[in-house]
């Protein structure tokens, strides 16, 4: 394990500094920014400090991915060329976990070239609730020694408790199960599963599982929301059958244009994500959740494989 | 050497798909297209045909860089898992050719680091007059065995030839010397050099060499036009030095936006570029030069280092 007070320091980019600082200050450790300038062409010019410590630990969300990878890499392999001996990545929300397999012959499994771009240059990574489904665990997904993926579904329980009542709380499919399941148990409560189809990126049809909707507040829990279709027919279909109200609580606002005007004439009456992905629906910190993270990624028991 | 004709396919991508299409004729080799989704949250499904040859060519401009850098690192990694045994790519425009060194601490080499992005996957690397400046070989910027950068300079010349009359040729900062001495040469003319102070990415003021611009019909050449201020501060000039025309001539039409407008209010009667960027100033094809350049950077004489 290593002192991280003196030989640390987080590296923040501009577009998640307020959230990167806060989480330097909860993992006790310098915190400094990486300059961007975006070139007329396109191309960026990454600039890190001029002195940075032994172990840097890169913090970057990663929406608009391609974007941000290939900064991620100049800021990488810079830090190298400047002498860092250990390099973790905290990316709280991790690009790319979807595509796991090829579904048609031809196709990238753009989890592994993606994931194996990232181990090639990292000692470690922290990430909060990556979407794994097909391939389980992340180490297998981004393979390095030092992986941990640590879960907002706790500060969504919490929420949950805090905003009282007895709510239902459902998923909108089958993959989010796992992420319902953690804050219904995290919550000491019970819990719903919806099935979907999906015919295309925004054409989906669920079918809601046989509950008592009426008169019920419904928290609709999921790890990301993209377009919000699913979110958005689930929460149709449940005020369809008497439901009170209907809220959604995510880990990931990564909301694509329209998303949010679909969810408000879906009849959701609030909408809640963490700070994985700023956006103006972010109600819950995890910066603590990162700082014990980073602390855990390093301790000498942490290593896999 | 290889036979081209039978183990080899060219594989381009949709934004480049006329102009690849048309290397791979004139190269004799098969040509496949690449198939790109983009996801609602920005990420890029790439698919390759289901077989593929032995030796894979892909065709790739490298505008809009960091996009494409990762949809074409996800393709790379995917020919080589269905079984590729050699990789070349063919990058018309070859992106971050201009970030040679550290110019501030902490300030990212791109170009090495690119480089190195690209070589890890590739056997050769074809490219069209790279902006190579402080580092002067290709294959120091792509550290890879198999590099070749060819040259639309002839091209150029043909067309200032053609074109007829006694223009006066004119690079519009030294960078650009390289560029007209070659055109100059090939078409046996002279050539000017003015001298450039950059002052920001849009704020650039240029010195005009000592030459008679009095009634002459000038060509400003160059390897690249980005915002076209240069160039359009190098019109103005002449003209207010009575020059009867200014044509700009460069190889690579990359022009942000508002460049056309700028070399227009500034007087530039004509731009001409050649198609190793899609743009509506292109008159050049290079075709014959790519396939040429495939031709010769895998004949047995032509591995470095």
């Amino acid at each position: 394990m290593i002192d991280q007070r003196n030989d640390t320091v987080v590296l923040g980019f501009p577009d998640y500094s307020v959230q990167a600082r806060r989480f330097a200050a909860a993992a006790a450790v310098p915190y400094a920014e990486i300059a961007i300038h975006a070139f007329p062409d396109g191309e960026s010019l990454v600039k890190l400090p001029a002195d940075i410590a032994e172990h840097v630990v890169l913090c970057r969300t990663l929406t608009d991915a391609n974007n941000r990878l290939i900064e991620l890499e100049l800021a990488m392999a810079t830090a190298r060329n400047q002498g860092a001996k250990r390099l973790t990545l905290v990316a709280p929300y991790l690009c790319y976990m979807r595509q796991d397999k090829a579904f048609h012959p031809g196709e990238a499994v753009s989890q592994r070239i993606i994931g194996e771009l990232l181990a090639r240059r990292l000692d470690a990574i922290v990430t909060v609730d990556p979407h794994l489904h097909r391939v389980s665990r992340l180490e297998d997904a981004v393979p390095i020694r030092r992986t941990l993926a640590t879960t907002a579904t706790g500060l969504m329980a919490d929420w949950v408790k805090a905003r009282g009542g007895d709510p239902l709380i459902l998923g909108p499919d089958d993959e989010s199960a796992k992420w319902v399941s953690q804050i219904a148990s995290a919550g000491d409560r019970g819990y719903f599963v919806a099935h979907k189809e999906r015919r295309g990126d925004r054409d989906v049809r669920i079918a809601l599982p046989d509950a008592d909707f009426d008169g019920r507040d419904v928290v609709l829990a999921d790890d990301v929301a993209s377009t919000g279709h699913t979110l958005a027919e689930a929460s149709r279909q449940v005020l369809e059958r008497g439901a009170a109200s209907v809220v959604v609580l995510v880990t990931h606002a990564l909301f694509a244009e329209g998303a949010l005007a679909n969810l408000r004439s879906a009849g959701v009456a609030d909408i809640v994500s963490t700070d994985s992905i700023p956006h103006p629906s972010n109600r819950l910190h995890i910066d603590q959740l990162l700082a014990s993270a980073l602390h855990e990624v390093w301790s000498p028991t942490a290593e896999s494989g």
